[in-house]
């Protein structure tokens, strides 16, 4: 997995933070060194024409070529995996052609139906997977990942432009219309966090909608702040859950916490219920034609029985631990999917558009085809206005099935997710689903979950995950059905919880919006008990699939806690060289010269004699503000010190405010002439004078805590005895990676494989 | 308020915390010069007599002495409001001897109850005095502010000590029966901590419980998180809340949060939800008696309708706005409360009693007084069975009424706290309760909440203040009937969220706890727009209420944020001074003479030639370190370099560890010989090599964020330029308190003040 990037363009800009309220003092270096040592070793060899695609090492297999270096080593066993997987494969792809051929012929017969619903399903897919492809790329995927990475400190390239937004929403109605198993939460967390970013810019500049009085707003903490208010009102919006959307936003989403956060993102949700009542209210009398259905609960099911007896809790029980597996399994398999998928999408985007249209055809084929493998069965009595459901949405779906009866697979298939998952968390239906229809859709609905996410749609990641959990929990309670009190729609819950802990490994927001949804509270500790099962089971297998995204899209995502290994190094083992200084009163031509010849984004200023005692650091000054300092042209002849209030005349108060991202000016703008380069200028009124500071000898653990903690951007090293220059280097995010560690100091990789292979 | 001190004693200690994993290094200074500063001035003067309660210069009063330099000044003025208090309080002291008289007279008629009732409440409430005043005076009250304070890292003397946990639970309980307006919830936290606490020492080494395996969570920050799911267990208990009881933890209790933390509170509550259902479910057979009535949803609305108008929007938010000022006036006089009544507590463990018995007497003599005021009302009908309830508890108490009628006001008052709260709670009742009836209970009901909290008793101030709330919200919601389509039980929950909003401040665990009291999801975008306004508007005034308790107890809590002077400062600024360090290789002798003449908790350790090229700063070295490394007596005739492997020789794995509260090694208890006293020791094993420091030009405010995000203990500021000695001091949590640096910078006061003065 570490071989293969995912779709993210190398231009990632770091975001600069403090946690303090001082004005903002801090930026970064590029990181060029990250991604070289994280690009994947291209692969020419002729075998990758098997498996279809091309340059990825990891699938790839061919038993004649043995030229590759990696599979000289141990030549046998690896041959053997890799006959094995090719003869899995031929077999698999003959069984596709024999199954696709199989259904093809049979649709014949309902060509027309057939036609048009793949028809119409194609035509959304196409334009959904245009808009992602051609007008902003990043809008595809779930977004949480990148959201997570923004409040970490980590600007993915465009994630929070008004196009993504733009095609994020229309492109999330195209795609959920297009009957793909997909869910609209992820795409609306995004859609928050880009709407707070564009109010913290002050609206969008290039769309000619700014609004000046919020200028004042135009800083990091506070750009952070309303996006993660964003991302909790998303959450907040797509479940109706406004308590589980805080509590998201604050165990998923944000890496800095502070209760006054806890109250702002409480404040947004509160009005988003508000809102949400109302506009429930109001369209409750169908003044809003098919809008507005249903109330402030999505999937009630408090009226649903709940006694439940000792054995319960131990059928409960394993169900979290399968839970966990297959949850864990999700994970890995979403990970290797999307490795794949990153080659496609780095064809280009008529590749991106034509994969989307395979996965909607083979979406549309699967519950168009699959409800006919179900039987008819009688509608329970007493159901007749409700069974069956001809021309409308609802529990049972009449399909090809004589008057009076229902194919229940068409139930779950030929319904909108939502509608699918209420039909499963129905309860007092009894036997409504028959245990075979559960087993093939939860199977069709784990394989198109996994396949969907990582096309050029924006596709949330919870419905999915619900809509396989629950048909996997109402199959094991229908199983069970005969010797358990409780009702298979409870199973059908907590089979949700268990997959939902096992893929995203949330606990207290996943409880929450599943009480929120459910509105069934007496079923909180059986919830709450399947959550830690299935988290602690799938613990041990990978981390949750937003971190496991991160990680494969590259971000330098910083962690909460320090690596072992790090205990080992002190801070001066990690800085890397040459350090660039600047003077406090430095010739402009210097400045250019460095500014030009490198990407850092923070510089020390080094006072000497004449203007202190002897050398000594006198802060950090940031690239942008240099910019803005040398635009303004107060230069000086001589090496003076010009003041703080001399040089502030020159500027508003917004000229050093931090602009949105790309939109800061740029060092090409600035135009020096010969003679300016001689002249001076007085950096000290820009120096941020009080760093943070580490000596050199502390250990690399505690620095980084000091970094994560304190939200830096430049934490400074300084000599441990006097002396020396007055600093050693800079620390910065990517001093801290693991990939910048381990490339240092590869002993500690190797020791630790060392400590597997013993272990 | 500033002036008068709560019961705690000064000698409390601070636990020392670091909040990364190496292994701990940290302490503190003691406190003596706050407390200093904290000492009220003494007023000896006649005056007091008038008050009847000595030394309190705050209500005291005397229009013909005038020699107090307080009067001297604006005589005029201040006079006339003493004579009008004076006047007023001979007034209502009249009343107050009318009114006794009167009710004592009506009693003798029903005296022979009355003096049962009364003498049992008495009884009840004099064991739960005795055992709070001789046993552990640290278990009275709520425990709710020491738990958030030693979270925040000051441990109160006592207050996690079993004793403490046993009259807690045992006090909670006579004070509950003895029908105080008191609750259970912060005595609940207060004992959850307290187990934690007592686990994470491995058990009780007074009372022989002590457990070895448990030894190896002995350091501060493990202590402090099983600390922190103690105390969210503890709400979880005592609402059945698990959710909110995360929250709780969460939002209120802790200083430090992780996501780990999250986990671990969430995986206790599991437990708690498990454990209590399963209790429930056992007891429902009417296995265990009086226990485990009721189920796991306390006060149950989720039957109430729950439609509402754009105009009951409107009467919410004025219920939430007087719902702030409501709670913000409860803090203001639970601040004056207990300040007179610590100068009772002062006065010794009888005063307590007699305290606690007179609010006894008087509780009883308004619950049993009180209801003889309101008419009979006749039951409603079709609740023959229900109405009038006479022998056991519910709604519709008959007390003087004839059969077939009941006293609303005694359904209120003649109940357990919980039983009239779900009175008032209770839906489809229509006009149930009286407006006069709920007038005259919510006044009572906020006085005696007001007068309770503070007696020598554990009480918890949730249930008074919900008990408040939904009188209060009730009369509005009666008030309001004929005009709004809410039910009056919708109006009292509303009241007691806006209520628990003003005093308490807190957002989302009130919001679902209260959610998960009762069950009453729909009404969730209520609950959170009340709670927004109240908090909103209380905030204005003053802070909630548990900040204000452990400001009246002057603990020296570490605030979030840096106060605005301290940005005008630096590092250098605050230290205080002399300085003592050690060298690397010290002599014993002067090892003892200086921990015998200070109570620092740390010292920097210094490198000197031959040890370094230069004086440098080694690290930091604790005193309870340093008493371990004595009484080893590794000592040496010269100054050499012992080695870490040669020292840990002499000592088991668990001597450095922290002891818990008060357990440590005693300096007294070291014999050190005249000889050994001239002999050198190396502290290099036992010094924490990578200290964190700062500049001595660094902000303070900068200082301040580092040291209480990073959970420190000592801080080291360090000189800016070379050549100097290589440590300018040490930064304690005591150098950022506010009487601290105010006290040294007067002016910042001053300016304050005139800035007041000028808005």
């Amino acid at each position: 997995m570490d071989q293969c990037l995912g779709d993210t363009t190398p231009d990632e800009v770091l975001i600069p933070m403090q946690t303090d309220g001082s004005f903002l003092m801090s930026d970064d270096r590029v990181r060029e060194p990250l991604l070289a040592a994280r690009k994947r070793a291209m692969n020419t060899t002729s075998q990758t024409a098997i498996v279809g695609t091309k340059r990825c090492t990891i699938e790839s297999l061919d038993y004649e070529v043995v030229e590759n270096d990696l599979f000289k080593e141990d030549w046998r066993t690896k041959t053997r995996v890799q006959i094995f997987k090719y003869v899995c494969m031929k077999w698999s792809l003959a069984l596709l052609v024999g199954l696709i051929t199989g259904l093809v012929g049979f649709f014949f017969n309902n060509f027309c139906t057939f036609v048009a619903y793949v028809g119409c399903n194609l035509l959304l897919a196409t334009v959904a997977a245009a808009l992602c492809a051609y007008i902003a790329p990043a809008a595809a995927g779930s977004g949480i990942p990148e959201v997570k990475a923004y409040l970490n400190g980590v600007d993915s390239h465009s994630i929070l432009a008004p196009s993504t937004l733009l095609v994020k929403i229309f492109g999330s109605i195209f795609g959920v219309s297009a009957g793909f198993v997909l869910g609209k939460e992820g795409p609306m967390v995004h859609t928050g966090a880009c709407v707070a970013s564009l109010l913290s810019q002050g609206g969008s500049r290039k769309y000619h909608l700014t609004w000046r009085s919020l200028q004042y707003i135009k800083n990091d903490r506070d750009r952070r702040d309303l996006i993660t208010c964003g991302a909790a009102a998303g959450v907040a919006a797509a479940f109706r859950a406004p308590v589980g959307g805080v509590l998201f936003a604050l165990e998923e989403a944000t890496t800095w916490w502070r209760n006054a956060l806890l109250w702002r993102t409480f404040f947004t949700n509160a009005v988003v219920a508000v809102v949400l009542r109302s506009l429930i209210v109001y369209c409750r009398g169908g003044k809003c034609g098919l809008f507005g259905k249903g109330g402030l609960i999505m999937f009630d099911m408090s009226s649903t029985v709940s006694t439940y007896s000792t054995a319960d809790l131990l059928a409960v029980m394993i169900l979290g631990v399968i839970g966990g597996f297959l949850g864990a399994f999700y994970n890995y398999l979403v990970s290797k999917i999307l490795c794949q998928y990153s080659k496609i999408n780095e064809k280009g985007a008529a590749f991106k558009i034509i994969h989307t249209m395979s996965i909607s055809l083979l979406t549309s084929c699967c519950s168009y085809g699959i409800p006919w493998l179900a039987r008819c069965t009688p509608c329970p009595p007493g159901l007749a206005d409700r069974c069956p459901t001809i021309g409308r949405s609802g529990n049972f779906k009449n399909f090809q099935c004589p008057p009076g009866h229902y194919n229940d697979l068409a139930s779950l298939f030929l319904n909108t997710n939502e509608d699918a998952i209420r039909n499963l968390f129905s309860g007092n239906t009894g036997n409504e689903f028959d245990i075979s229809t559960l087993i093939l859709f939860f199977i069709a609905v784990y394989c198109l979950g996994l396949v969907t996410y990582g096309i050029a749609v924006p596709s949330g990641l919870f419905i999915p995950v619900i809509l396989a959990g629950a048909s996997f929990g109402r199959l094991v309670g229908t199983i069970l059905g005969p010797i358990s009190d409780l009702d298979p729609a409870i199973f059908a819950l907590l089979g949700a919880a268990s997959l939902l802990g096992g893929t995203m490994r949330m606990t207290v927001s996943v409880c929450v919006i599943l009480l929120e949804l459910t509105d069934d509270l007496l079923m909180l500790p059986l919830v709450m008990l399947v959550l830690l099962i299935s988290k602690s089971v799938a613990d041990n297998f990978n981390i949750g699939v937003y971190d496991l995204m991160i990680q494969m899209k590259g971000l330098p995502y910083l962690e909460a806690h320090a690596e072992p290994y790090m205990r080992h190094l002190v801070a001066r083992d990690v800085v890397s060289g040459p350090l660039l200084t600047f003077f406090g009163v430095e010739k402009v031509g210097n400045i250019m010269q460095i500014l030009k010849t490198t990407g850092h984004h923070g510089f020390p200023v080094i006072n000497e004699p004449p203007f202190s005692e002897a050398p000594e650091l006198c802060g950090l000054v940031l690239r942008s503000h240099l910019i803005v300092l040398l635009k303004g042209k107060r230069f000086t002849k001589d090496k003076v010190l010009t003041g703080s209030t001399e040089v502030f005349k020159s500027f508003g108060s917004f000229d050093f405010a931090k602009a949105g991202p790309g939109k800061g000016m740029k060092l090409e703008e600035l135009e020096i002439s010969a003679d300016e380069m001689e002249m001076y200028v007085d950096l000290h009124p820009i120096t941020n004078k009080s760093p943070y500071t580490v000596v050199e000898t502390m250990s690399l653990a505690k620095a980084a805590l000091l970094f994560r903690e304190l939200g830096l951007r430049h934490l400074f090293v300084v000599p441990k005895t006097p002396g020396k220059p007055p600093v050693v280097g800079i620390l910065t995010r990517h001093d801290f990676m693991r990939e910048h560690i381990l490339g240092l100091f590869p002993h500690f990789n190797q020791r630790k494989k060392t400590n597997e292979e013993q272990t």
